[in-house]
């Protein structure tokens, strides 16, 4: 009954296994354990290359060392205006990189818009030393109102930051839930495409609390290891942090998590597409939807108990509904029954 | 046999049965779940008072968000030389204070010198607003040397910083340590001795993963719930380090970890003071000893497996050997007997 | 014949002989001068009122320190998104502030909106601490395109600022120019309307290099004496900025200069606005104009040596011309017929 | 009368001169202008090679911008703990750099001792990441104790800090009294001796404000163009500040100015020397000395009207005298003759 967030879900069985497995024994701490060695042989196998990766606690941090690793304080990062980065993480990005600006590029659905990346960046020094100087570009997989970039819309992207010599930031939160809506590879959607570094995201998909910045070109990240440190991102006992991963990329439960919260996201959606009165001004392309509903029928499920969140300009009547991992089947078509029989005649 | 760190541990059991336990429901995201609320009355009890909590990931981000909710950019921070905060957090203090300076304070046993901290305070600002600002002063429990602070030297620490306008906090990443230790009571040892924010760690004594702040002055603190998200340090499923916590003060586990540790680490320093050439130039009042071992020794105790660190000048043959909550009587035994062997005439 | 910018001016000859009449003797370093003394005297009449100065060095300086003094690294400041602070500061702000986030208020003529600006403040934390906190305000005299806003329009940003707990700070670079155009007092445009702290230039009128920070709200500025030293503003012969701050009041050396500029500005605006093909889009209410000129005028004006700026989107054909106090009119006339001469028939 | 500081002192005709012939003209802002074009010139004749340099307001500035362009915020600088950078910066390394920690390594009469300096950063990293990473070393000429270090010194502290991969700072604050004293050149004392980059000061020697960065390295110093603009040290006007520099410079003003400053030092040294009572335990190689002084000569000479400082250890009965480019032989007579009449029989 909680579609406010993928970050209200429990955590894998697989998971739990994991960390009681782990319990019982002792090992090196701050990531020089047998398990967090392990997961850079899974982690190569699942990127199809051998990548640096990064245990950190949050999102959010993960998203901001990325960022002070690719950005200086006199930087510019261009990111979407509705992008985490820029309205969720109270400055996050500002306060690791020492003072980096981030330029708000628009675009349809979330996406930023390639072409007017591409002009601003080209307009963005007319003064010289008094501009902040462009840095870095991130996007999001998938967006803030739940759109996927394809691999050739990455690599579009990326182009562009390349040839300006910006590097390309992914937050993927929701990585997992754009790989399984597009039914590409992780490798394509990432460092084919022309990613350099990704924050990698399981907590909303089934961990406790597992994140992880993941790096493909190491040029970059040299001062990572330092930034990650000093922030309080290096965790003593990381071992535990590397067991969810691990568990995670086994037997691909990132997938089987991810494919059932996008479908539950797709019936929801299905099944509000049938009531007359409500829109979806969005594409679902994951695991969240952004439908519009008549106030009657948001204040009926609001009555019956469902949790969502208003989403955006409050007088447009848009709501975020966001399936987990956790989410029950019975729990949507209950959402559908409500919100239907609210949209009746009065 | 890996006498490393604390941090090389397990996890205790019940921890363990709570995450599994949390793992099957849902909750509300970033500490508006249940545990979290239940959290706050435990840690009431825990410390005779109400307090303000707020988890984070790892000791050094405890330690750096309290200071910095303590001390300005332009503050003087007073700690030992040798405190974790000044040698091993990397510029973590600095980071979130925004430049705040640590000042290092003398003393014995890694504890600061009360009337070395009145001088420093006294002519810390000859030149104004030339020299950084007095602002805090940072103590350890138990210290880098093993030692402890009574409740009443941290009452005359707390009385000369209070009385020149400054705020305490402690790092008590071994707190629980410290309390088995003294036989004092967590509020006897914090803030009735004037402690105004705590490091509570309990990472180190059982748990996965689970620091917090502990406010006692919460006029102190309005910024920290500001600082702890920009810092990536709010949770987004914080029940599951809410509910360590539950685990780890119900039924004093804590209580219970900690004085196995001590006395696992009393057992090797009352088997280690009776080799001949073996000094233990420190107090041992945690789980922590500091011996200086001849060198014949220190090399047949390596190559019997065990693992520990020389601490301090490498000439001075000191070694830093630290009991967990996980360290088993006969691993002390061998250690001890492997040291009394190599002792004897080559 | 440099219409870039009224930073390419020369020096007053009466700011030269206070530098000279003060050069042949000693006095107290860091501002504990008499001049600087006096000086506190001399705002206190310009302003009517007692008020704090920090004189710095640049207007960048004034600025961010300004803002580091009202807003926390988690706090968002409302700004046009033209402002200087915005676009020509290379995130001094950010820097000075730890990472506050300048938030985009648009408005016409580089004028902030005040509705939309209410509009934003209401809007601005619906995720609560994950949001960048509202904390100040700022606004340009004159704005970055040539307009000035009035006392009341000044009072209307103050009130819905303040009523949101928000301060209000000005930058003042140009407001010399402002205050003339406008014929209002220095009270009344500034701490009577409501602004909390200033920015007060003097470089661009007719000093060498003279900024200084005047404080009407001293609540907020406790911090900035720490601030300033820090930032390497606080200048060791101070008397040496605060002779030249003296001899620019002295006199009402200020009005003098800016009405020069802006007379010369408002003649050449008038020569230009007869021609042809050349629109002025932005009002003139101070010493900058505007114009979008035709290609083959700008051309004509940049092979006669006339220095100036493209200015925005570079399609648009618009340029900057900015006149200073030592701009003479025959250039201006020059520019005119030069403009003249060649918008006509090819 | 007063011996406080070289900032108490006017400024050089010759300084005034320059502005005065500058004020009459306009010229680019920010540095593109033909004044700042011949300064370049004129430092590479000074140092005998090709430099960058970047004029700032003030030597606090100077000093932070180096050492942000040297050492990250995870990084350690090694100075004297009496450096000015140490004691009287507000901590404006620390804001400057984003944390970077100042690590004190002692030595006699404010000198590093070379063979301390070598152990600390030899054993500066034992746990790895967690430790500040050494970057930087940083020395001052003259020292805040008044003593020089010679060319060979120079190098051996440039010998040690390059072999570990550290760069050399050089607060020249007032280098123009080392030089005069040593008999040396600038290049000597400066980057052939290793020095990377140099805080290069004109203020205290008869300057307004003048201050200026040197860089010998230019790949250490690609970014400070932007470091010195975010930090509002970006002059508007710089040709203000590089015409009191080409002034400086001509005709060799600084030796002789200089000269004059350590004569006056001299004299007052050789005077007080033989008053029974007075020790100078710090040898006079600039414009300083710090003698100690019996109290009852210390309290004559306040009576007299002289200005000067204690310096240290409040017990000790240090103070600190400063000679100016602007000190009278008369004023140095008559505190000789003051102090000797205060020692005699009471």
């Amino acid at each position: 009954m909680d579609f406010r967030s993928d970050n209200t879900g429990g955590a894998s069985p697989e998971i739990i296994a994991a960390l009681a497995a782990e319990s019982g024994r002792q090992d090196s701490a701050y990531g020089a354990d047998v398990v967090s060695t392990r997961l850079e042989r899974a982690f190569a196998d699942f990127f199809e290359r051998a990548v640096e990766i990064f245990p950190v606690a949050t999102g959010t941090a993960a998203n901001a060392l990325s960022l002070a690793a690719l950005a200086p304080g006199y930087g510019a990062i261009y990111a979407h205006p509705l992008a985490h980065i820029a309205q969720d993480e109270a400055n996050a990005p500002e306060f690791f990189t020492g003072g980096a600006k981030l330029v708000a590029v628009p675009g349809v659905h979330g996406r930023i818009d390639a072409g007017q990346l591409r002009r601003q960046i080209a307009d963005a020094t007319p003064h010289g030393v008094h501009n902040a100087q462009p840095a870095a570009v991130s996007i999001s997989q998938t967006t803030e109102l739940g759109a996927s970039y394809t691999p050739e819309a990455v690599a579009a992207i990326a182009a562009i930051a390349h040839d300006a010599g910006l590097a390309l930031h992914m937050d993927g939160a929701r990585l997992a839930n754009a790989l399984v809506h597009l039914g590409v590879t992780p490798a394509d959607l990432t460092w084919r495409a022309g990613v350099d570094i990704l924050s990698f995201g399981a907590t909303k998909n089934g961990a406790l609390g597992a994140e992880a910045i993941v790096v493909f070109d190491p040029a970059r990240a040299r001062a990572l290891p330092f930034l990650r440190k000093r922030a309080g991102h290096l965790l003593s006992k990381q071992r535990f942090a590397a067991a969810q991963f691990e568990a995670y990329l086994a037997g691909e439960l990132w997938r089987r998590n991810a494919a059932h919260a996008n479908a539950m996201a797709a019936h929801l959606a299905k099944g509000l597409a049938e009531i007359p009165g409500v829109r979806l001004p969005h594409p679902v392309e994951g695991n969240a939807l952004f439908p519009v509903l008549p106030a009657r029928v948001a204040e009926a499920l609001a009555q019956a108990g469902f949790l969502f969140r208003p989403w955006g300009d409050q007088a447009s009547g848009m709501v975020r509904l966001i399936a987990s991992f956790d989410t029950g089947v019975a729990d949507i078509d209950r959402f559908i029954a409500v919100a239907r029989a609210a949209s009746g005649p009065a």
